[in-house]
């Protein structure tokens, strides 16, 4: 399976206990982890690369140079890092078709081959959004001139390579950020919610896009059904959204014991 | 490193959780499991013994025939599985010395190597009591005639058998038993702390007796110290005291999901 991240060195830690719960939990699969960045020390690099390698996996960096994007539009306190993911087709080798994108805030707890194999024939992505009644009403109300029909989480995306790489032009993406600089919230989400929803493929969002915050709106609406049970033995993924994360001083959820204790088994073994 | 259980079939998953728990987190020790019992079926111990050997561990029964204990006294719904871990000390190879005792509600999060090693000259045991102010008191009223120093808990105790085999007779806990039957809550530990709480040499509770319940407490009383982090990355042993089990359907609690995670990973392996 082709994994992508993109990062800067903020995220390091994380994207260790992300990594290291990706192949405990997936010990069967054989992993190419592709690593988009700009930021990264040779020492950083070094670190992920024996995670990866020292697991059986393949590594491969992608380092993107300041020019590359020295024309694209800036929002905020935004880098340009914000374009990476939706644009990182164009920096993939042409022999790869398919390719699964992880924020590093993400923990995963089962296997994730079943997502790896959904049809994404006619569909540029696979994502799930949030059923939450108000983050889609919201962002739909935001968003209204595009017309979107779900408001898609973009920190688990699946890729159709070909897809994109037939149909997806960068400067519509630029245009939109020039148009829209101001009412952007989450840029690189908004671009691809406005600009793709209607090409994206959804995801239950209980096994691959799962945000601990609404253990509670979950299980009631569920009727019982998404306990603390169910999500361990079911859910793939765990996406730690929002601005609490478990690797925090104060943070306090329903995941907080066990993502410790991967970031535990992570570091003791990097 | 010598660890005994006993139980019966109502904690078969409970113990192959806390098995896989032990060894996944101990992988450089060698372990020979001692399980005391009366009454598993042959496919219970088996499905037992194939955890424990094909994890490269040694696995020994005990089985206690009904006649042993024919003139014990019996104490309200107790069954004499009471007295195994008190006198488990006559059923242990005469070449052992030291053996861990572990209750099969409990998790092992970290080593256990520096508590197997504690030096227990001169003492019987060693075990931990819980600190809260409330409980230690009650027990020490409840307990008064024996005059306790401490109220131990009898769910993680470290056995110098030799020390066991040249001072503890079972007529003194079959007296004891017989002149306390209204009062003892909790037989087994009751026994423990009346007869031999002055030979228990204390043990951290934070680190080998954890209790869960009280998270918020410890947490309050050390100033912030014994946080989720400080749990996961120093304490070895939790334990799901009280009546609420994190097997159970409605249990919450700070450390559900590492359990659960536990329970997993040991029923996908067996």
């Amino acid at each position: 399976m082709n994994i992508l991240v993109t990062l800067n060195s903020n995220y390091i830690t994380p994207l260790k206990v992300m990594l290291k719960s990706l192949f405990f939990n997936n010990w069967r699969e054989r992993f190419s982890i592709y690593i988009m960045q700009s930021s990264l020390t040779d020492r950083e690099l070094q670190q992920i690369e024996d995670i990866v390698i020292n697991q059986g996996h393949e590594f491969h960096v992608i380092s993107i140079k300041d020019e590359y994007f020295k024309d694209a539009p800036v929002v905020m306190h935004y880098s340009k890092e914000m374009y990476y993911r939706l644009l990182a087709f164009k920096f993939m080798p042409p022999k790869i078709d398919k390719l699964l994108y992880l924020d590093p805030d993400i923990l995963i707890i089962n296997g994730i081959r079943e997502l790896y194999n959904t049809d994404l024939t006619g569909y540029l992505y696979a994502a799930a959004y949030h059923h939450r009644g108000s983050i889609n009403k919201i962002n739909k109300i935001r968003l209204k001139p595009y017309d979107i029909e779900a408001y898609y989480n973009s920190g688990v995306l699946l890729f159709n390579l070909n897809q994109q790489r037939n149909t997806i032009d960068e400067k519509d993406i630029f245009d939109f950020v020039r148009e829209n600089a101001d009412t952007l919230i989450l840029p690189d989400q908004d671009i691809l919610n406005a600009l793709y929803s209607k090409s994206i493929k959804p995801v239950d969002e209980i096994l691959y896009n799962y945000d601990p915050r609404y253990y509670n709106y979950y299980k009631i609406i569920s009727n019982g059904k998404y306990d603390m049970n169910y999500i361990i033995y079911n859910t793939s993924i765990i996406h730690f959204c929002g601005k609490q994360k478990p690797w925090k001083k104060n943070y306090s959820g329903k995941f907080h014991s066990l993502y410790k204790h991967y970031e535990r088994i992570a570091l003791e073994q990097s």
